[in-house]
């Protein structure tokens, strides 16, 4: 795994080892510009304020909310100008909604509404159990259609993987196929990436950067709880 | 009770038998007039689109939010005005939090966030035991110094109240006394206010109508899940 | 005018002279409580950033414009709950828009607008002649249909009232009666009250506070600009 | 100029002569993908309602704005983590500020704000005379240091570029150079980015869309007026 080599030093500099994760073509990253390096640099900064770390985080979510929607399947259309030129347009099918993972995808659940006013909003929450450290499913609560919904699963961090693992068996419980489950986050450790795409090679994953030093005190930063 | 007595009928034309609620020293409504009215109407009827219930309750949570806020602590302050003149103002006290109860107390957040920019909030979840009926706690994220905090306790319909006891059972063990906390609420039916207030009754209680016919899908509207 | 006697030291231990300004029927406070007085404070004070001064602001603004609405017409109307109760409710009647005055008014529209998604907002655009230093219109885009329609005219500081009165002949001069018009401020300066009361006594004047240390600087301040 | 030579009929399959426009090394376009292929059917459909049209074309212009701070100039510095690994970042220069175009670019100044907390925004109000048709400026409010600023100037739709060569005059009056404007637009007609490009070609212009159709209507539309 060429991908784990990295030096924690570089850590903007190369953040991507291209040639592995584009290897995964379940991968894909925003466009990142040097406005979203901004953002993860706000991020990363543990001098950052509560407030300008919200704000920015909130940010960067948008971004990759609507780099998400752009996964959707649509239909073209055609519609009539205000000039009465009729021409063609895009439409997106219904039938979406969002699950976030409890804490720290619950953070995304404003960045969904904000771009999709009236968009279903499931929640998952996993805990680890004190004694044997698995990961298990605390509680559920899905739109009741849900395996006929495209799913757009929200969780900012992925690091190990494991409790995305667990919240993607739940969907599949639920009867939701992988290639129906588009998952967004904002920070990806390659263990994690590689720890779902093997898994669930069909499932889409979103971000913007792979990297094994991922932000995992983010749920903590952003809600100010333990 | 005379309180229990209403006739359903009369849902809006007297929703609060104000001689009774009165008389809990705990229970404050914020100013109900016709705005309020309205957004309570389409909150109620059954026929209103998701986007507008969701924009309207939004609407209905920020104007409790903002009293809400009006009950914290302040000090007196001298300032300096842009013209110079030295004049007296108002400044609140730090340490105070935000705690929603799962799931439609998440409703919540985001009018507090509005508010406060980078308060924390924490999260409890309580659920019914299948086989048992009883209200268990499976989970809660607090912050850390929460029984230094004033607690805004955030849940939007306060029905039988078993689930908000149960809540504040959780505060109670983290040592926040009760006159710390003000549960924020926008519906309530007589007999929660009566169950909270009874055996709490230095829990300040803020709504925005007090009747027996809460409307307790509030967070199944709202998400859009069962 | 015992109004304007007031000792510039206590500018938030009186602010108010209920007995001369309740006498014009036409002028309205919101509810000024603590929450308020905190908001009056940041606004004043020198040094507050401009993000604290512009996200205080806008709650202000978000408040004097909910207690706006209020005192648009509405009809009752009856609504069926989820519980399938019919119920009586209240519904605001259409017709209704914003006006802003350019500059400083214009704060005011995205608040305007968070509580109605689709309102219309029109601007008009008053200038001093540089030699003469009389008021004049430069500017107005309003509603087509606006004589049909409510105005909420918004305009956060009412200092000589001078603009507000020429913004008034605008509407007038577009068949706007004053009793549909609602001017929304923030701050009052005794004078501007009186001049806009004893000429338009039909136009109801909603504020959070009569002093006449109003903060002229708002839109300056606001916006960054000279 | 080939690319006038548009039919329009197929306004949305091909937008953009890129062979042309690209020529063009002021013109950037953001990245133009299904979802914003969405937003622009919604924004030119003319059976959208003003609630979808406002809600759609404020997502399209957020999409722009983040698009144009990514123009803005940085610096790279050094950050340590929650983890205590320093690591490089980014970090955008002071001194930039909004300047919007009366009426449509106003529409833009929430969504900046939106990314930018506190930045100025300055405004220009270009008309044109009745009888000469000539684009004058009646208005003008800008930062006092604006020479010292970059400028995101702001109009969502560059039709003639007559309002906007207008607006660049004042700007250079006020010692703004072109190489610190960036003209932040949603559409573009081929001849307005022609006559911009060609006597600034200094000037950055970003757009979503370059196509002769552009819908002029916009501001009429989003704000409701004349």
């Amino acid at each position: 795994m060429p991908i784990l080599e990295h030096d924690s030093n570089d850590v903007f500099e190369e953040p991507i080892k291209i040639s592995v994760t584009e290897a995964l073509s379940s991968l894909r990253l925003i466009k990142v510009n040097d406005q979203v390096r901004r953002l993860q640099t706000i991020i990363r900064d543990k001098t950052s304020s509560r407030s300008d770390f919200v704000f920015n985080a909130d940010r960067l979510i948008r971004l990759v909310i609507e780099e998400g929607l752009n996964l959707l399947p649509y239909s073209t259309c055609q519609i009539e100008t205000h000039s009465d030129i009729m021409c063609n347009g895009i439409r997106f099918d219904r039938g979406n909604c969002g699950v976030s993972i409890v804490r720290s995808g619950e953070a995304m659940e404003q960045g969904l509404r904000d771009c999709c006013r009236s968009i279903r909003i499931g929640k998952i929450l996993i805990q680890s159990e004190d004694d044997t450290q698995q990961a298990k499913v605390f509680y559920a609560k899905l739109p009741p259609d849900i395996h006929r919904r495209k799913v757009l699963l929200m969780y900012p961090i992925l690091s190990s993987g494991n409790t995305v693992l667990k919240a993607v068996d739940v969907l599949n419980e639920h009867s939701v196929p992988d290639h129906n489950i588009i998952l967004l986050t904002l920070f990806c450790a390659p263990e994690g990436v590689h720890a779902v795409a093997s898994k669930h090679p069909n499932i889409r994953i979103l971000t913007s950067e792979v990297h094994e030093n991922a932000p995992i005190y983010f749920g903590k930063k952003y809600f100010g709880t333990d």
